[in-house]
């Protein structure tokens, strides 16, 4: 069974893999320069698989617009990572350098609205205003999750709470819109389409707090361990260490995080503060608890080996090494 | 009568900016903030008010949903112009610090993005695929029009067809929808919104080759003048006068434009081979052929006061000193 979930999901992501390989991003050389560079970079497909299992697990079989419109959320995506990079003065990304590194900042602002303003346009021709509201929506709460995320980038009092609500616009939101998109373009009831929202929802939660561990516990690349350390950024580990934390080791966090061209010693030190207070072990434990209201979700939704590869995903992005 | 006209355009002007005012950006200070800084800068709203008379034109008298949906062209437009002003690094706009001066490149970025998303959220409410559609065409349009002036800034072989593609990119589809926008609203027939959309796209082009001329003749602020020159931008005035001028005066101007930290004396010599050759005579010439044509497209428009402002606005866009 596992073994027929894992082939189907190979091959899911290998028919994503064509159509975004044979689609053209543009007519101007320059433009799909930029724009595969970071398109082929070693992203996970995890957008565009969510929306075609999702369309799928509800009876979707018109395959191809299905595979066209679910690389819109990977545009999304990439136009986002686009900007993150301006915007973080990003060297590297994914272990190559940034785009902003070869053509600098200024195509690299554009082309990110260049793939954003694609994918609205992929969007709007499926001519469904609640598929349009559903993007619209999304692309509206990124933008403040990422406006959020700048000025609460050193703010040591970043409350739990605070922080959900910025992965929540970050991260969750576009993946649970790939969920809800693939369930309307199935002719899901609404029911299914909210089921199929909130999974994606959870699902992205947890995609995110493990995305911020593993930049303390170390990717499989293992290239950008320490990143967020190094930015001073406030992350789930960190807060709920800082949270349980006595006086002086809260203290010693902080000025660690505060401290600019922070040394690998530094890291260290300030890791064995946060393992210390249970902040990884407490921020897996509330990934886990994610994908498990990710899980519950899938309730409503009919038996197939579609849904399956869903529950699948959730157990494997809490093993996701990179 | 053109006492009326102006009374008409100065009323649905002062609607437009009582609605801006009135409408809030975000729930969050630092975005309203930054928002209200470009928002309220001496705009001169002619996207919106084109997409009032449109509407008005054609009939159209539900005015509060018209005017909120008029606000999402200004949103647009000052979207394009913060993510302007970190692509050329600006320090001024409209005579005031450039945003990215007062709040970094990084906030500047990722408000330009909410603002953009906010427009496309406003648009999305309204339901109707045939707006969605134009809307996402021209936010794409305008991205590509943003790369090809950054991959064209300096290219002196630029050609006018060239050129006429950019800033049909850049300015005239986004002045061309507002109209189509307020002509969809208002019900009108498809061959309505097809003139209400050419006459746009006409007024648009003639619009930028004004802004470029005023670049080069002064505005009425005299704050920016010489800025395209001093960036080596090739504009139209620039691309008509190498066209005609001798060897020598194409060579001269070339190395001027060329020229990095040029001084005053260089713009004045600039200036004047430009002139010689006939760049801002031939210029003006050019508006105003697109003014015609803009103006023949309201022919199958029934006649009314919001017609005979339409017209207005033709011939005093090119009669603007700023």
């Amino acid at each position: 069974m596992r073994e027929e979930i894992k082939r189907l999901i190979k091959e899911e992501l290998s028919q994503i893999e064509t159509w975004l390989q044979r689609l053209c991003i543009s007519q101007h050389p320059f433009i799909n320069q930029v724009s595969e560079y970071i398109l082929f970079s070693g992203g996970k497909r995890i957008r565009p698989l969510l929306c075609v299992l999702s369309a799928k697990a509800l009876g979707e079989d018109s395959k191809d617009q299905l595979y066209q419109t679910s690389l819109l959320f990977e545009y999304l995506h990439v136009a986002t990572l686009l900007h993150d990079d301006v915007v973080d003065s990003a060297e590297f990304r994914r272990g190559r350098k940034a785009a902003r590194n070869l053509w600098g900042n200024q195509a690299t602002i554009l082309v990110g609205d260049y793939l954003y303003a694609k994918a609205l346009k992929i969007a709007s021709s499926l001519k469904n205003p609640n598929i349009m509201e559903a993007i619209t929506e999304t692309t509206f709460l990124m933008s403040e999750g990422e406006i959020l995320q700048l000025l609460h980038l050193d703010d040591t009092y970043l409350s739990e709470a605070s922080y959900n609500e910025i992965i929540y616009r970050k991260t969750a939101a576009l993946i649970s819109c790939s969920c809800k998109v693939g369930a309307i373009l199935s002719g899901g009831s609404s029911s299914q389409v909210d089921s199929l929202g909130n999974y994606g929802l959870n699902l992205g939660m947890a995609f995110q707090i493990i995305d911020d561990l593993l930049d303390y516990l170390g990717s499989e690349t293992g290239k950008d361990r320490g990143k967020d350390f190094r930015e001073g950024k406030i992350t789930l580990p960190v807060i709920l260490a800082l949270d349980s934390a006595s006086e002086t080791d809260r203290e010693r966090l902080i000025t660690l995080l505060k401290k600019r061209d922070s040394s690998q010693e530094d890291f260290q030190i300030a890791f064995s503060i946060i393992e210390k207070n249970g902040g990884f072990q407490r921020s897996l434990q509330k990934a886990k608890d994610f994908t498990m209201q990710a899980k519950e979700f899938l309730k409503e939704i009919p038996d197939s080996l579609y849904k399956d590869s869903l529950f699948f995903i959730a157990d494997f992005i809490l093993e996701r090494k990179k």
